[in-house]
């Protein structure tokens, strides 16, 4: 059993093999290879937590259990706020081949670079501006990585939140441009959402026909970003019907009686086929994470140590 | 974050400690002082299985989730069973302390300890002879360890199993003696069953009145060792009953109509007061296994590591 701590696997990160691996990884999943574990989690008061996800995927020669702490409260004492590991074992024999102290890294990186392959699979050709909801880490991971993916330069990412001097922090971070989320709305080429809002940020007369949006915020019941009437007029994909119709935007828009799950589309039977979406077509990608894609990242980070080591 | 060998485990174990931390930690349970997560769970195929569970107690410094991989057809390749770990982190922060790299060890040693609280407290005075139902690694931890908690010599000791020559090798191993089960229910003053059966083992007919039972196999769906006729005539008692009534014997008895779950009760509100059980009163102590034994032992462990090293 090896331990890897963050430098290390910091120094194996090959974003486009990990976009690669997870794109792979949803394929797995949507094909019915995956077996994933019911979500462990504890309330650490606060706003704090614990996450626990594991999965295992046919014919891969490891699975992964993941294991992330993250209490907000440790910002105001100088402490990290998250602390984390994966821990990767034999598929075979279930003996423990690493563990990599990643401290949560690797959960906002894979949740980033999925936000890539969505808006690989979505974006019109030529976009030309990114517009980012969200001014914390997540955001600003979605915004440095899709733009990057699609080529999009770093002046031209709008970011809008909450909170307007966190929107023109980060975007003074990244060399972009704040604004608020209605005209991020009317400009934007491709919209990234990746708050923790639990109430409506995007209203659905902001949204023009055609807009393409990922919404990463919606991970656990009670989070929303997006008006479910958007929903409604809009083509849906999901990176997991069960899980998106439980707690994602898709899962407002469902319960709301606005769309019928059964008209949503994963994305994993997608990606890999170039998609042929109308011009006027609103494209919603609903992201909550599953435990795929931290399967997919560990073996990718797993295997580039190795071939390194060897 | 400190990784903590096995060797370094095993040097630190105190049985009696941690048969307080455990007692400790199921009446913190029954006082609904303990949070535990959904439990984990993936089928790694031919009998192999990885579980995690995790659990967070009130005032307690850190919290504990564990993860533990079963692969049973590694005898066969001469590799070892399990491999598994505790990971403890700090309940303010999130920070991991500690990685406890058990093997599942601490799983197998908790359970066994918990049969001794649980005999401890059903067994009549001046129990002479110990019955242990199976045959493997967990029954031969429970014949050891019930048996010297409760004075009664190794020869004293029956074993019985579904594989009779397994029964003798045991029995061997312990220095105690072989016999039927049905033989085992008429001499034993005290019975733990310790199988993986998903089939009843124990018939009613054979359990005298006044029968004292541990029964620590059913840990999961499906699994069973007792005539659900037994409880109906016993007093019932059980680690968790929302996870007994889910899925221990008691779950058995429960969906045969034969007893009421308002009519079971707590191991953590029954222990450190005496119990004035009728010398005729058939007691069943049912555990199926919570995370906060898990919390308990990686405590005890851990404060023992630690002070060693100060």
């Amino acid at each position: 059993m090896q331990i890897i701590e963050l430098d290390r696997i910091l120094a194996a990160i090959d974003r486009d093999a990990i976009v690669a691996a997870l794109e792979n990884g949803f394929r797995s999943y949507s094909a019915g290879k995956v077996q994933l574990s019911p979500v462990g989690y504890l309330d650490l008061g606060g706003g704090g937590d614990c996450h626990i996800k594991a999965a295992l995927a046919d014919a891969e020669p490891f699975f992964a259990a993941k294991f992330v702490n993250g209490v907000p409260a440790n910002r105001a004492r100088g402490l990290p706020v998250q602390d984390g590991v994966v821990i990767l074992s034999n598929a075979e024999t279930g003996a423990i081949e690493a563990i990599l102290h990643d401290r949560g890294e690797l959960t906002e990186l894979r949740t980033a670079l999925a936000g890539v392959a969505a808006a690989r699979l979505i974006a019109k050709p030529g976009s030309r501006i990114l517009g980012v909801v969200g001014t914390g880490g997540q955001a600003q991971r979605q915004a440095e990585a899709v733009a990057d993916a699609l080529g999009i330069a770093r002046a031209d990412v709008l970011i809008a939140g909450r909170r307007p001097e966190a929107a023109r922090a980060l975007a003074e971070t990244i060399g972009g441009a704040a604004t608020s989320i209605e005209d991020l709305c009317a400009r934007a080429d491709i919209i990234v959402t990746a708050t923790s809002s639990r109430e409506i940020l995007i209203a659905r007369n902001w949204v023009r026909p055609g807009s393409r949006i990922v919404a990463v915020g919606a991970d656990a019941p009670g989070k929303r970003e997006l008006d479910p009437a958007i929903l409604a007029s809009a083509t849906v994909i999901v990176d997991s019907v069960d899980q998106c119709v439980d707690h994602g935007e898709t899962g407002w828009a469902v319960r709301a009686g606005l769309i019928d799950p059964a008209a949503v589309r994963e994305l994993g039977l997608l990606l890999g086929t170039p998609q042929d979406f109308g011009d006027g077509e609103t494209v919603v990608v609903d992201l909550t994470g599953i435990a795929v894609q931290d399967l997919a990242i560990a073996k990718a980070v797993w295997t580039a140590i190795r071939e390194r080591a060897a």
